[in-house]
């Protein structure tokens, strides 16, 4: 069943779902491509007329440095930012992907960079030449850029929040009860990714009920505590906060919040319920506390600082996911290259509590177990997952996974027949789903340990779920390079997980012939009795959501609406709000 | 009685001890100086031939900006440290004196910059042409250096921090009991300033115990909770801990917390006695919590971050001063340019806890109330004071003071006839000297109010003082540019303070001929019978300390020893580990 290190072919699409999973920290090596000789001190040697040509007319250059145009500068810039910033990083420290400053690019030198990005590597890198993403042009562009410092992006404070934040339905023109006849717990909030919008889709016709302008590629949808606000958040920061209880439900407010961003969450502490959202940005390295109805940015903190570790100071410590404790009135902020944990209590915002855990570097997504009084949260380029009891607000454990790069979503909670309540997670890296015990009470003994490991379809998942009201486990495999497994889901009977998966051909079920039809992100209904699929195509081809009988496993449902561009994420009103997964 | 502003007139000493105090705000407009007259784009135009030579014969100079060889670029750097950096910033973002970035400097241009640098301005900036302090080259450097772009020091992380890190006589190789005859709670550290020495000094007999050799130009000495380690703190981030149990007394361990700081501080509070030193940073901008007894680094913390208001990022929040919470097993960690007071929770390092506390921007030094439960920290260049209630961990107040730059020190606590307990501060910028209510359980109606304001002898005060055995307030004047009140203490009866001030003439009564005299920071002994003052004069020059009988206000004793160097800051072990001032 083992089908080896998941060797990533994918295109600028995959990459943005991935939000900076996907790209190996793994050094490349690819056997097709010839190490570029360098003289020890890592000099780039030029070949290109151009730069010879800059080279000796351009004040301000250094030697061995290539020179840009100011418009190539900006071209390559943005190149960067939608297709490189996620996994290295804007100042290129390196995170899920590897460092490439200059001290590191110029040993490598122009002809391998130029040959690596056009090839990838089977570690993660994607093809971006081969996959005819990038143009020859655009590849040597971003050869040449990759050898100059990166240009520190803006800062982005309260003045500049402030002229982006709109509310654009004010809180007494909005209705005092729901207005329509949806059943909103069992909506569905689905990123479009590409179209940069989201499709609120009724769980019970599989209708799209409204499409609505977003930011660009949306990361998360999260609810409120009451079900009535879902807020999205776009790459580009961009946050909406939608009124579900308007006919139709509309964009009531938005603000940005920075340059680049990936979490956003609401306030869920009894006596709390809706009052407070709180948005991660990715550049600058900071999160914003809002107002929940409104989206008024009102404290702002930066997440600079020292590594956990080695106590060394990163200039980029990103917010990685965002959750809402249920034990306490804090926000849980996971700030990914400096591996803190921050608990941040939002009694009084204007003498902010934080209490920061160190936990491991390179924190990315996680979910709480069963009880919802742990968290566990991936460390993906460690292997790792950190465990934090939100009673206590002290880190309780920190598991090798046993697989290279977990990747959880919010995880899995389901019920073992020996070991009792376990989360679990895949993996980018591998087949390796694991199962970790998170009950200290009544199973003490596997407590904070991988229980049992099973092995999936391949590498390349995303996302594992189930349902309290579910004995199954699906895994995806959106990544995985071979399209049978990508555009395929596993599913385990959670009480005789030895049996091995079933496979799903949720690709093909969608009845949609073209593309590589990626199965991504499987998404209960409210009651756990259905489960839903997006069958994920390039912006150009059909798109669908595949609808399976959670009992049966058998297909339900197929939505098809030209609509649907690029469906990815999904999130069910009750389960997301809930947290229940 | 009024003698205006103070012109400070002082040379590289004076501004070493205020430690970026002494520089005014005011925008600096000396009538003697003729403004340099720029085109709207504040172009530089060069004058020196050394300029317009490099220009065209130097790669990646910018057009208007003089370029420095790489020696004179270092020489520049050196005294920009020494003698600018205190008041305007590494990064010359500006706090107590302007900001002197480039677009700033660009604007004055090279001329006005020089003329600036030699002549000083009456608001407060040293004239260091005209004292002699710097050469014309130097000043023509400095202009030169002020039209380039700041260098932005190393970080200063674990591993530096681990490297300069010695424990010259182990823990378990220290005495079990005091091995000296010494009555260590009324011993005094006196820093020597220009020698990089502390003096320690029996309070009885008044005769130097010892010199030990510390950083350069401690800036305070602060004492264990059990009294036994002295902790003293150079300007160059070097901290000594010194054993008052030796015989004699001697340091035990050193470090090297960042390149340039000016606060320590240890734990206080009860069962966490000596357990943990705390120091905090200028540059890098960051606090670090050491072990109490071998100045082991265990956690660094970057203040960098947002400003308080307008919350936008700033790049070098300093840390000024560190109190150590009566009331919580907390530090209380006053952060400059962005005026957050950071309540550090120390009683568990890996999950730390932090109470982040909005109150204003350019926090200084304070002290506590009689009670010890209110802190007071001066905004010295907003012309306030905050107040934090240490057992709340809340902003209690900010209060304008009244004058211009309140210097307290840590105040001075009086019990005043009608407004009950009362902190006094008097002012760098001029005459007045406040008193605040501090007791809003007594006198709720005068509680966190300016209840009334004195006249002292004139501006450049640093220190009040006063004891709870006497009825005197001792207010210096160091920085007056009269060399009379420079030279002399203004001595109030707190129970008549109506009638106005007695002058003391401290450096007549030194025995001292020559030099200025600078007369600074009374201190008592441990019964409050006696105040302490240094007579302070140029490295070259001697200088003294002169004992006053505090309740007839009589020379009582005058230490001269050739040892004593530049003596500035005094602090005895009883009244600095109990907080009684």
């Amino acid at each position: 069943m083992r089908r080896g290190i998941v060797q990533v072919v994918a295109g600028l699409a995959v990459v943005g779902l991935l939000s900076g999973t996907a790209l190996a920290q793994t050094q490349p090596k690819p056997e097709d491509i010839k190490k570029h000789e360098t003289s020890p001190g890592g000099q780039y040697e030029p070949s290109l007329d151009v730069l010879q040509q800059e080279k000796t007319t351009t004040p301000g250059t250094k030697p061995g440095v290539p020179t840009l145009t100011k418009a190539e500068f900006e071209a390559a810039k943005q190149i960067y930012f939608q297709r490189c910033a996620g996994c290295h990083g804007v100042l290129r420290k390196g995170a899920t992907g590897k460092p490439l400053t200059t001290d590191i690019t110029k040993k490598l030198g122009y002809d391998y960079l130029k040959a690596f990005i056009t090839y990838g590597s089977p570690a993660g890198m994607p093809n971006w030449g081969t996959s005819g993403d990038l143009t020859e042009e655009q590849i040597d562009l971003m050869a040449r850029y990759l050898l100059n410092e990166p240009p520190q992006p803006p800062e982005f404070g309260m003045k500049e929040m402030q002229a982006t934040w709109k509310v654009l339905v004010p809180v007494d023109k909005r209705p005092k009860k729901q207005m329509n006849d949806l059943d909103l717990d069992n909506l569905f909030s689905v990123t479009l990714r590409d179209s940069g919008e989201v499709a609120l889709i009724d769980g019970h016709s599989k209708k799209i009920v409204q499409v609505l302008k977003t930011g660009y590629a949306v990361h998360i949808s999260r609810l409120s505590a009451s079900g009535r606000y879902l807020y999205t958040i776009g790459r580009d920061a961009k946050i909406n906060l939608i009124d579900l209880w308007m006919d139709p439900p509309q964009t009531v407010a938005e603000v940005k919040i920075g340059i680049e961003a990936r979490s956003v969450e609401t306030s869920k502490m009894k006596g709390w319920e809706d009052k407070y959202a709180i948005a991660g940005a990715y550049w600058p390295p900071q999160y914003v506390i809002m107002e929940g109805d409104t989206l008024k940015p009102l404290k702002i903190v930066s997440t600079r600082g020292m590594t956990y570790d080695t106590q060394e100071y990163h200039p980029e410590p990103r917010v990685a996911s965002i959750v809402a404790s249920h034990y306490r009135p804090e926000f849980v902020v996971n700030v990914k290259e400096t591996g803190h944990i921050l608990m941040v209590n939002y009694e009084d915002i204007k003498n902010l509590t934080v209490t920061d855990i160190e936990a491991e570097r390179f924190l990315h997504d996680g979910g709480f177990d069963s009880t919802g009084r742990y968290f566990l949260v991936a460390a993906n380029a460690r292997n790792r997952v950190a465990v934090v009891d939100t009673k206590e607000d002290k880190l309780v454990a920190l598991i090798d996974t046993q697989g290279i790069k977990p990747h959880p979503g919010r995880g899995a909670n389901i019920k073992h027949p020996k070991y009792g309540p376990v989360w679990v997670t895949s993996h980018l890296g591998d087949e390796t789903i694991s199962l970790i015990g998170t009950d200290p009470e009544g199973h003490p003994e596997y407590a904070w340990k991988v229980v049992e490991t099973l092995e999936g379809q391949g590498g390349g998942s995303l996302f594992v779920k189930t349902h309290p009201n579910s004995t199954n486990l699906w895994v995806d495999t959106p990544l995985n390079p071979e399209a049978e497994i990508a555009s395929s889901v596993a599913v385990f009977d959670v009480n005789n997980l030895e049996a091995g998966y079933e496979v799903i051909p949720i690709g093909e079920w969608s009845g949609i012939g073209e593309g590589v039809r990626r199965v991504v992100q499987g998404e209960y209904n409210k009651d756990g009795t259905e489960i839903w699929f997006s069958v994920w195509n390039a912006k150009e081809q059909e798109s669908a959501i595949v609808v399976v009988d959670d009992k049966t496993r058998k297909l339900k449902y197929v939505i098809r609406d030209k609509r649907l561009i690029t469906p990815t994420g999904k999130f069910n009103v009750y389960n997301t709000r809930n947290d229940i997964y």
